[in-house]
């Protein structure tokens, strides 16, 4: 048996050697990114084991697993994951209690580090955010957050990040505080309705109209009250006006953003908004409030989760330099 | 084999005697009530076989199995069947086109006869009601609302009846005319909510909570607007504050009917309201509506329906009589 090649001397400065694991791990999915020393991606890793799927003993073999070739060998361990996500939440791996809002986005000094067997490994779990006037609660977007603040984002300034998603949310940031949150289940009542409510039949899984979208904002924000009764005229209109499901889909999707928009108007209307995100979503919400007269700047969520999990990995460097 | 008893001498003065049958038959159900001559149910009976299990030549079949025993003999026939719901929409058995609102509910001589074999049945499907401007459809609820009407309600007045369900409508009536109307799908929201969503694991199947339900019946009311984040905060208070599922089912419940009852304030706090339902769910409406200072008046929908197919059926006795 062959002694395995030791890494050590080159770990700094080969940028192919993994130095650290960023790892997102929410309720349905789990992302890895294998990480060199200068924060560069050497490797993507996804699966579909999400927090829902596991019970606590089963994350370490999930993650020894997935990691596979990837682990350190020789001397090079343990080599450090840092993961934001459901991971930290009560329900998942071990419980990385929430932060109080106002406060900055928690960093490696908060964060929990679940029992582990394997030598290889060093797991951080960043913890969540939550508010208690109104209660509300947060476990994934204050990385991303703590990203967007990393990048030289003015923190002097009062602005509002809106991240949308299944459960989208409203972020209000002072000097590089989260001051206070809004989430909004619009996503969720996006995907219930149309796939399972008796409007599956008039609005469809795919295609789009953007009139129809725009004017449905106008018609939300103008009566948010309304909504429950504007999502039953989708139907009506499809049995009596043969309306296309395409233009079901773009209206029931712009009645239920259009509420939000209703709900969060004294946030969009006053301060520089950004927008977390560049899917077809985060499309969306931009249309919608460039529409309203407010032009949102829009980042990529995936560079801030990484630019978060690294700001972390950062701190855990400097933490451990004597 | 022996010839079946001959009843027609005793059709008119015997009671028990089947004289037609009056049918509820909805997307999910299929309600049968065996009728005498003077109206009074001789029997009831109750079928999973909705629409939407049901291809248009399944129809006779099942009425056919169902009645069974209750089936005329001799010369008694054809026995009429009147029958209200989504049997008469498109998808149905066949179409009874929707009368135009503003109009009285519409009676037999509006009915569609569909094509059956069977000479013992002859069928009247009594159609719904649409408006256009904004579009809305009902297919039942108008046979309650010509029952509420044959009750002897003063139907010079202008009034409002509320009709909770899976698809609650608020009608205004004026003169017997049904004015117009809009849906809510706030029974539908609360089961996929309570049911399939993120908060399913803090709202709770059985259980409530009074105080709950109306301090959540006034903040829908008061910003109803913020109704998308609200729902969110009964995970977020599940999570920090222990809240029960009870409670959280009380609460579910009074912010979605609160939002209703924002949409709908015009009518109720201007005019007498009744309420057609003695289920739980129209206890919740007239429990939200008296803490608003709005007393309602409460009667049965059974009746109702009852009474509207009743006075179809005595409609079609006066057109057939020469």
């Amino acid at each position: 048996m062959t002694a395995p090649p030791d890494l050590s001397p080159d770990r700094t400065s080969d940028t192919s050697a993994p130095a650290w694991i960023a790892a997102d791990w929410g309720t349905s999915q789990l992302r890895l990114w294998v990480m060199d020393a200068r924060n560069q991606v050497i490797a993507r890793l996804t699966s579909d084991r999400g927090m829902s799927r596991l019970c606590p003993q089963d994350y370490e073999p999930t993650l020894l697993d997935l990691l596979g070739d990837h682990l350190p060998t020789g001397e090079n361990y343990p080599l450090p994951v840092i993961c934001c996500g459901m991971a930290g939440s009560r329900q998942g791996w071990a419980e990385a209690p929430y932060a109080s809002a106002p406060c900055p986005p928690p960093g490696i000094a908060e964060a929990t580090q679940p029992a582990i067997t394997d030598p290889r490994l060093a797991v951080y779990l960043l913890p969540g955010i939550k508010t208690t006037d109104p209660t509300d609660v947060m476990r994934g977007e204050e990385t991303q957050i703590a990203g967007f603040l990393s990048q030289g984002s003015n923190q002097q300034e009062t602005q509002v990040i809106c991240l949308p998603g299944t459960h989208s949310k409203w972020v209000r940031l002072d000097q590089g505080q989260v001051t206070s949150f809004s989430t909004f289940m619009t996503g969720e009542m996006f995907a219930l309705l149309r796939g399972q409510s008796v409007l599956r039949h008039c609005v469809s899984e795919e295609g789009w109209d953007d009139a129809a979208f725009t004017q449905a904002i106008s018609e939300s924000l103008a009566a948010p009250a309304s909504i429950s009764a504007q999502l039953f005229r989708l139907r009506a209109d499809a049995l009596l006006t043969g309306q296309r499901p395409e233009t079901g889909r773009a209206r029931l999707s712009g009645l239920l953003i259009g509420a939000e928009l209703a709900a969060t108007q004294h946030d969009w209307s006053r301060q520089p908004i950004t927008i977390l995100g560049t899917d077809t979503l985060a499309r969306c919400y931009e249309t919608a409030l460039s529409a309203l007269g407010c032009v949102p700047q829009r980042v990529d969520g995936e560079t801030l989760t990484l630019a978060g999990l690294s700001a972390a990995y950062d701190q855990l460097q400097k933490s451990q330099t004597p």
